[in-house]
């Protein structure tokens, strides 16, 4: 059904999305922790992304309804947010605006991972996450099998985080092995992914390569960085400035995608 | 009944504004969203002044009678921080300390632009905001003759950032050219421009000239960090070492404002 | 009772907490302002440390129940906090997991002084505080012998931290004359420094030695840091840097403690 994609196709796919973003700036409504929101929306900002972050209940209804994707991160859970999430969701669903979960550290908190099961029900566009966020949502082993059949199971698209990346909608599977070890040094930085999705589902309804695409890119702008920075301080500054000044040309050359 | 101020005029007296500012060090209390309160607390203390960010209903108002001026920025606008607002602006009337007004985004939420337009009400020494959101508070184009009828007519000064910032009291009024595009791709850096205007007030009692100068060495601080930016990410940090460093000669060479 | 440390015994054994801290990783979970919480992750994760955040009365006690040590810091103070305090530290105490507390800002607010001192008679490992917080605290002048007469009658250990640093469990005493003023110009650096503390206690049982230790290394971390910073902007990032870079030479050769 799918034809592959060799890996040429992927990283010029990927310029070209990001392309896009830069050009139609969607806006990307955020449900997200206190601790991620300003580099998550820094990081949208780089991408050419415009964020949104209000929770109030009031007014995160005409919030997503203006947007053209919505991020949902769990990293804190609290009644406040599970009613925007609710609200959010909702409205995405309405008005079929794709969405994203992020479901944070699930795995040490039985409420958390119980409330993120319950919106894998209600059909995120994608999920992103690592292992042990996946071995809790899943109840599964993180591996690439399991990984498949769940987002085949779930009609979603899996973005599974680690050393190589790993994005599956069940069918298709791309591993990614770009990527900087500084990469898990700076908080938010998984955050900042997911958010970088959103902005690329805004602009590409393949939702498999629209992730493929923000990792892809993340990765690369994480290898540029880390070339430059003396520590995870300086690399939290540098990867947004890779992002902002990232060229097909760098993602060609650099792309490890299989 | 005010003579009018040449261009040399206006970068000595920002210079003699930010001077005090580092002298007197004074304290401002800021309402803020939670993505601007770091980023906004560092520019302030770049500029020499001391931030509080309590949200607290039971502890704003000890927080607010200690500061030498407010800032009520409504870009997370919650029950919390609507009530945290009226409190503090209750407050700062009966001290009749200087308070600054920041609508953030309220062309995006109808409840939240009622809800500044009451705050107009309460009488801001200052509305510093986009022309986006002044056209969705005042119901006008952004027109320079309708923000000089607007401030005139509710009494206040108008701070209204583009790319060439206007600064209205209704009678007088300032257009400053500096600053940089990447000033737009870092997040709550309009937040931590209207944090800058307190920090202003609080030392000048000429509400019109400290938004002059507040956006003057502002938008000079910005010019300087872009020459040494690699992107929006260096560029955040660098701005703030800008301001930190910011000195008269700089001003005088740099300030474009007629 | 304890034999006296030289100079020398304090940088070597610092070098080897730290050490211990980038072996074991451990938890530290934080309950903290939400103008400072990125800062403190970042600050945790640069030291080796995995930070969690959560403040959701729901799930507070199972990260805390997963953790190796607790940071509570008073910077923003309300209801939630509050809840979200008494439940973490009842945790902590019944797991006697160390716990550190920042009563950050109580000379400006009774309630929270109230709050800090009732905290206190539930038996925090460590307090870290400047000197007006502790004035506020004790209801004295933050002399040294107040100092340790406070940390022998509550059982504790005190980080009182200005230009010199004093580091008391009433019979030890450590003054680190290390730092530098850039520090006071970027917003939740002590809170920062709190959170290293945390670090320290999770691998080190000697609270004396471990607040020793997180102060020195974050002083020796804000000299390195100085001599590369434009300012308090790339300060911010530069601290992080050298506290993920810092090696045992380089504590050896800097330690100013008496």
């Amino acid at each position: 059904m799918h034809a592959p994609l060799s890996l040429p196709d992927l990283a010029e796919i990927t310029a070209d999305i990001l392309q896009r973003v830069r050009k139609r700036r969607p806006r990307v409504h955020c449900i997200t922790n206190s601790v991620a929101q300003a580099y998550t929306a820094n990081m949208l900002l780089a991408a050419g992304a415009v964020p949104s972050m209000t929770l109030s209940a009031g007014e995160i209804g005409h919030f997503v309804a203006g947007a053209d994707a919505l991020l949902v991160n769990l990293g804190t859970f609290d009644p406040e947010r599970q009613k925007a999430v609710d609200i959010a969701v909702g409205e995405a669903a309405e008005r079929r605006l794709p969405w994203v979960l992020d479901p944070v550290f699930i795995e040490r908190s039985s409420g958390r991972a119980e409330f993120a099961r319950e919106l894998v029900r209600r059909g995120p566009s994608v999920v992103r996450l690592n292992r042990a966020e996946f071995a809790a949502l899943a109840g599964l082993e993180a591996a690439d099998a399991a990984a498949a059949r769940f987002a085949r199971s779930h009609a979603t698209v899996l973005g599974l985080t680690a050393d190589v990346d790993l994005v599956t909608d069940g069918t298709r599977q791309a591993a990614i092995a770009n990527g900087d070890a500084l990469m898990s040094r700076v908080t938010a930085m998984g955050c900042a992914g997911s958010a970088l999705v959103c902005a690329c589902l805004a602009v590409e309804p393949d939702r498999w390569l629209a992730t493929v695409a923000a990792l892809l890119a993340f990765g690369v702008a994480g290898e540029t960085a880390a070339k430059i920075a003396a520590g995870p301080g300086s690399f939290a500054g540098a990867i947004i400035d890779a992002l902002d000044g990232l060229e097909r040309e760098t993602l060609r050359a650099s792309a490890k995608v299989t």
